[in-house]
């Protein structure tokens, strides 16, 4: 089988798991592809219960590609994750901040995290952005303060998906407060790879065919 | 708290989660670090069921990283996530030869996938290696091949961790089935976080101060 026989049979057992499975969970039909990308990215059913869905996330997140809007990510794996091909044919680009050499000496400076220094080298960009954190609940945090301290452009979609055990969950709960369109994987779980799969979901629902 | 901190805070919950939730598991010493570090990147418990470490994975991993032996990963993800400092401290590299031209070639011309025509690259390299596997199961599959024939030297380690539906849980008994070191997440679950997560444990045991 070829990469995207494998992808298609994947999606089909995925489908088939969920309605076997999990009969009393109906996922609206725009979030469906979003949904069974990061169980196939994950191996794992519990995002059928996680994964939440804020302020018109899915048709401002395709508007805001389709417009070639860009994407910030947290991490180097979020960005090596996307597909760059998307990303190019859409006129859009991926920035990661974090080995750029003003965030480092902010972050000194400052003494905070270099993802939430990162974050505000993305608001001088003073541009509509979407951004993806699949790691960093500091990022979650600073990103949380800029937008209700007027001091970024809202944003056009957050995907908040970090994983781990300190701040995570109390920093999408935050995000979740906002009155911004959002993806936010509730609890504990989460990463590079589910902030990737939600932004590839996205692009194939527009560009099917560069997969 | 700086990223350390945080850091460190993590690692004390999921000892703590482990022992108060999961007292019945004994993972051995030298598997601690690497266990935790996946449970770290995944916030996920199913991984003190399903990590199979055998032929004295640990061991012989930390052994071929001291000695300078580089890893091969099947994609980008996983080289973006493993820590660039700790591998050139060591003398190591890391490579992926997904869109290595002649992998691209070589795949169209077999009909096979490019992880696959990747792990003849990588034997073509005639070094010991690493492989990190955190996405592909016809790596697997092909590694699989070419140690069995002789067409490949003994790898020093392999990272067997691909997750998905198709192939990947009968792509990892494959190479629990060799007499190669090998650290495998068991089952459908795994990635390219896991693949990285899983280097990078074994590389801050030997350098533990570049994190």
């Amino acid at each position: 089988m070829n990469p995207q026989e494998i992808e298609k049979k994947s999606f089909e057992i995925i489908t088939e798991i969920m309605q076997k499975e999990y009969p009393d969970i109906k996922i609206p039909q725009e979030q469906q592809s979003i949904v069974k990308r990061v169980i196939h990215t994950t191996a794992d059913f519990e995002y059928l219960h996680t994964l939440c869905f804020c302020n018109d996330a899915v048709k401002r997140g395709k508007q805001a590609l389709k417009k070639g809007i860009s994407i910030v990510t947290d991490t180097q794996m979020v960005k090596s994750g996307i597909n760059k091909k998307a990303v190019e044919c859409l006129g859009s680009e991926v920035y990661c901040f974090m080995s750029d050499e003003y965030v480092a000496e902010q972050s000194k400076k400052q003494n905070t995290t270099r993802a939430f220094a990162s974050m505000d080298k993305a608001a001088q960009m003073q541009k509509e952005l979407i951004f993806a954190i699949g790691n960093a609940p500091t990022a979650l945090i600073r990103l949380h303060e800029l937008i209700q301290q007027n001091k970024i452009i809202p944003p056009a979609l957050i995907i908040a998906v970090p994983v781990g055990f300190v701040n995570v969950v109390q920093s999408k709960e935050l995000i979740l407060s906002l009155d911004v369109p959002c993806i936010v994987a509730k609890g504990r779980k989460g990463g590079s790879n589910v902030a990737a799969a939600i932004c590839n979901a996205l692009l194939y629902e527009i560009i099917p065919n560069v997969l």
